[in-house]
């Protein structure tokens, strides 16, 4: 896989935002692989994700950001520069259900992701030995009602001190406080099993099995303040009938959860994600 | 298509059920074409769909079924018998909105639904030519809100004077009083343009596209009191994504409700709706 | 919905193709709505969509585009300019299958479709009553073994005299010459129900039926000289089971052929269908 | 999860055959859980599943098989008992690519696999440490174009030796003989990556992306001397477009592909797939 480069705008919509990006880059040597963009009509707000090989640029990286921020600067233009070569850190909380947990660190090993996972940390000891095995430090963390506070510090410190970008709830059954949440905003990852915004809150295939549903869901958003109400960053489900106990639901959720959650990381890490109010878009 | 003849069963469950059924079909010669069964774990009930041959049957099947009475009430069977041969009677009700209504009157020309649709009643004259193309007679019966009372009281007359069996809102934009529900228990079929019990009530695609979801959905279940709460019969998504506005998700929708909706009425008209509590068992 | 217009490029990739469109629409005060790009790896083929809003430009857009040739030129660029407010025109062939004439004519109707339909033209006249409906003219040219090509060459005429653009096969049941083929390239769309190249020529369910598929597609293309071989540009399947004769299979397939054509229509319709080699991007 | 019986039935239709095995079950005290059942109208074969509770029974399992001997015979019926509580032997054969094999190993430590592997036997070295981990016997088994013969009689001894009842081929990247295949007749279960009949043999992904197919696909099935030709126990596809290189789907297809073998290796080990012809009924 070759290495490129991103330019990520998020900003006011105004004419001329596509020209002087595609104009900057083909200016400097740049070759753009891909432009995506979109502008949602009722806030005005325009996206865009465009990647370039830099490999026949006439300056650094370095540089070209340093140039581009004036020209970006002069027409009201919000952006960051992605490089692929600079691999996101990503920290995973887990509880006992380890299915989540499992698929993404067999897809991290296989090159489908590209992270690195430099800390797994559970309240519960029990998947220490798939961590062990991926060769991921593992840490516990208990939990209870009178410790949340002071675990949910050491969970803060144990991401930091691992140099974290981002965290992904691999089914972590604890809810977080909104201290938590606030202290990486819109850089933790759930995999909520449910078709959100349908059966929200706890044991939602129970849920699903007692309302009669034909089709059960899931759903991985960005955590915000309110529960399972973050920006949805990606949904799938997958059809049920009468036959299927409570247990079916469970055992067939698990797929999709696995599935979900690792479109969801992919693309978060891969830079294709971009927020605007409460929703995301996916360049995919 | 071959006529057939159907033992629907639906009581508490106990041993023996499946036995006494085939025993007695196979007694009287019948050929038993397909045998679902479902026991609702939880309640304990059982329920059953026998779908036979009657052609080789060594007795009328009108004295099959005197027969078969007092057999079924020695072990506390609740059972009634179909004929494929005896078509039920559908009456739609619609509002502006036409595309469900195109697609099951074009269904039914076709052969694909196995009933008769004696008439056809709007709360507008918009799609009466499409009812004089496929011949259903239209009656128009304005509805207001000092009317409703009034409105719905011609309303079922219309159906009673066609000897309607069931009732399908396609997308028939007025909500039921409790009293005409009541006056047709699970016999109106309605389709919501959500996967429910997400986005309730009005306007769902709105929701939806306010909400950020990934999939929307159709949902079509029987009327009961509470608004869009009744057994699920079919659902069924299609992705969209960030590019599509509201119109876009109204117009991928439509394709949605016309199949949700044809499903349900097919299997409803081929007895393979089958209720217990708040949810349904599809045959299919 | 209002009118916009469209610069569709396909050359050999370059560095500053994006760049120079960008910046051209930008220069002339047109507002950029949506850039969909993709360059081929292989065949080292860009393409592109950029749809932009007129309202706004400096001139004309007849002028628009003679300023452009220039500068594409200048870099080697072939390209089109397409307007939504120039309505192409559908001419349809059809047999005795109606239902995907049906789900088109409706959705013309609804506004679904910006075409025209100046004419629909049959092997058989047992549609005309549906065309009578939606008011568009309808001729019966019979297609026999001895007359095919006389019957191709008045097929061609009529197309010609009603000034159509392109021609959809609705389920038309005649296989077209190399001849028919050649006067309209790329743009003959076929609807063909299998999932190609799964089940090629004839009675492709019961193909699927006796190789015991546990799904079931359609496919649209384009037509070429090889049968079934041309650019696909749309597919879809539903799931069946050992419970679904072939009667069952042509039913469900049914709803699969007509959302399926319709979709490839409606892209082909809004320019977000480009070719390259055998194959189609859809900027949708 | 309690333990259950089941009766399987796989001969020429005729009467009576459900009331005989129905009736049999109930007069020996054993409750019915589920019955299904299928009649191929082509070759007028009749296909059951009939699970039942046996813990009421008012005899062991192994009388009621010996008394039922005699009633089947009577009426041409060929049957097998089958028990959840008999466990059958699974035998793994796997090339470099790991993703079924950790698939699956996880979903039988998971306890989704109602079965016991007591063998994985690969051509490679690569999968030990994975083997390891889950405490599974893991044999390396060294296949050249000279050595196959060989080889393959090294495989078949192992599979015997450690008493396996079915083998599935989760990734394995030779062709089997036919003599190997005639070895364990329909006891081999095989993944293909791609949706059969389309693009059998080597390299699917790369003829699907020449192909330019909208949709990709995956089919578990039986293994029979005609190569990708065996009876089909499942299929399942998923949405590419133009912008997914070759990588791109082999990367999606890997999902796929677990999902789908995994269904199959269950449904199989359920005792849920019925073979008829070339065709499989999965009473799932």
């Amino acid at each position: 896989m070759r290495n490129t480069a991103m330019i990520l705008v998020n900003c006011a919509d105004r004419k001329g935002l596509v020209a002087t990006v595609a104009e900057f880059v083909f200016r400097h040597n740049g070759n753009i692989l891909h432009t995506d963009e979109h502008t949602d009509e009722e806030s005005k707000r325009f996206l865009m994700r465009l990647e370039f090989d830099p490999s026949g640029l006439d300056i650094g990286l370095d540089e070209f950001a340093a140039s581009f921020a004036p020209v970006a600067e002069n027409i009201g233009m919000t952006w960051r520069l992605a490089r692929s070569d600079q691999r996101p850190k990503m920290a995973i909380l887990v509880s006992k259900y380890d299915h989540c947990l499992v698929d993404l660190l067999h897809r991290h090993r296989s090159g489908e992701l590209r992270c690195d996972i430099p800390v797994i940390i559970s309240n519960h000891p029990d998947t220490k030995p798939i961590a062990d095995f991926y060769g991921i430090p593992f840490f516990v963390v208990t939990v209870t009602k009178d410790t949340k506070v002071e675990a949910e510090q050491k969970q803060i410190a144990l991401i930091r001190d691992h140099d974290c970008d981002f965290v992904v709830l691999a089914r972590y059954m604890q809810v977080l406080s909104n201290d938590f949440v606030a202290t990486f905003p819109h850089r933790i990852i759930n995999i909520h099993h449910s078709f959100l915004p349908a059966f929200i809150g706890a044991k939602p295939y129970h849920q699903a099995f007692e309302r009669g549903v034909k089709l059960i869901g899931a759903t991985s958003h960005y955590v915000t303040a309110v529960l399972d109400d973050g920006p949805i960053i990606e949904q799938d489900v997958v059809r049920i009938s009468h036959r299927n106990s409570v247990e079916d639901l469970i055992q067939k959720g698990r797929d999709l959860e696995k599935v979900v959650l690792s479109r969801a990381v992919r693309w978060h890490v891969e830079n294709r994600v971009l927020l605007y109010g409460n929703k995301t878009v996916v360049f995919d």
